[in-house]
């Protein structure tokens, strides 16, 4: 699963034009992004009217749009989901996954701060991948101005993307919840399947496998 | 992968109209069901000033917007994605997808006929599960008229919902492209990852298994 980073700030400090701003930086350093708004007030991202609002409307449980440039998919839930669940459900189409919001979860965090909107931070140094703020404060977190995004783009980078992984990367998730594994297990699993799979035909460089299994009976 | 079927016809035809009548006969039935426009000609989800659209303006590869009743994901593509493609972004989440359009895929088909829009079906009676029309046809199909939702949820159900399954479901997909298993390689794998996942502890009992590998260097 690609690194997940929050970035969080009170309401209206300014958390969505950061992200904007911090986006094309990523992304000029070849990067590939994913971003993620915790919008805890629900929305509506379809028409009235539109076949896949009817879709909806008729009871759908989910809801695909597929077109040559876009694909959409937009499902009901009965909770809010966790970043492990969100981040299985984006995979590893990109390199790195930024949320807006997600205050209360563990991910590292960029905590945006303007001084005519709080006296405090939400967050403390330790959690604090960068402080993007108008004022400096005595706290032992790297400090950007507003418009840093280059500065903090450089951070993300050293931190969370440099350096190419060296070791083959295993995600499992079992009855949809995300499963730790201790590195001899991951070894035993990477090398059962990999030595399975590589009797099959044309199956020699395989860079990625994902394997679902459904147990019945 | 649960089942896909198509809703097919010539444009204008009312395959939108049948499909929401077909839900609600398969939703009181108990069945899951996931729905898939095929828009040929791109589509907008999102609204211009929306934070989600933001998002994706500023370049994001992958947009999710989260809440308490609501998943959306939106991602650029550079193809038209495959009925096999979808029904793997799809997954075990629902018991049946049933699609509008993709009349060129192999997947079963409900073709909609009106004898106003045309004289001739696009599909052959083979391929067809049911076919909706308002005139009878001389052909070997399983007909309906235009408000059978009924009758079309029960053939569905006989020919792909009824009856557990009663072996073990494996879908593989290998850098991006799902792959075709021999009944003996899937047998392999699954008593090889379930035996080494049954030595973790509280792993009795699991009904699904998701893995994902990425292998470097």
């Amino acid at each position: 699963m690609p690194p997940i980073i929050s970035i969080v700030g009170k309401s209206n400090v300014g958390k969505t034009t950061f992200l904007v701003k911090l986006l094309p930086e990523l992304k000029k350093r070849g990067y590939r992004v994913a971003t993620v708004k915790h919008d805890v007030h629900g929305f509506e991202m379809d028409r009235p009217g539109k076949d896949s609002w009817r879709h909806a409307q008729a009871g759908s449980d989910v809801v695909v749009v597929s077109s040559p440039e876009k694909l959409a998919m937009i499902r009901p839930t009965d909770h809010d989901w966790t970043l492990p669940e969100i981040g299985h459900l984006i995979g590893d189409s990109v390199d790195i996954i930024i949320t807006e919001g997600f205050k209360r979860e563990e991910a590292p965090k960029i905590e945006i701060h303007r001084k005519e909107v709080s006296s405090e931070l939400l967050c403390t140094a330790r959690e604090l991948v960068a402080l993007v703020t108008d004022e400096q404060l005595g706290i032992a977190a790297p400090q950007f101005g507003l418009d840093d995004a280059a500065g903090v783009a450089g951070v993300l980078e050293k931190r969370f993307l440099a350096g190419a992984r060296t070791e083959s990367e295993v995600t499992l998730v079992t009855d949809g919840k995300p499963i730790a594994l201790a590195p001899f297990v991951r070894d035993a699993i990477v090398g059962t399947l990999v030595g399975l799979l590589s009797t099959l035909k044309g199956m020699g460089s395989l860079r990625t496998i994902d394997l679902r299994i459904k147990r019945e009976g």
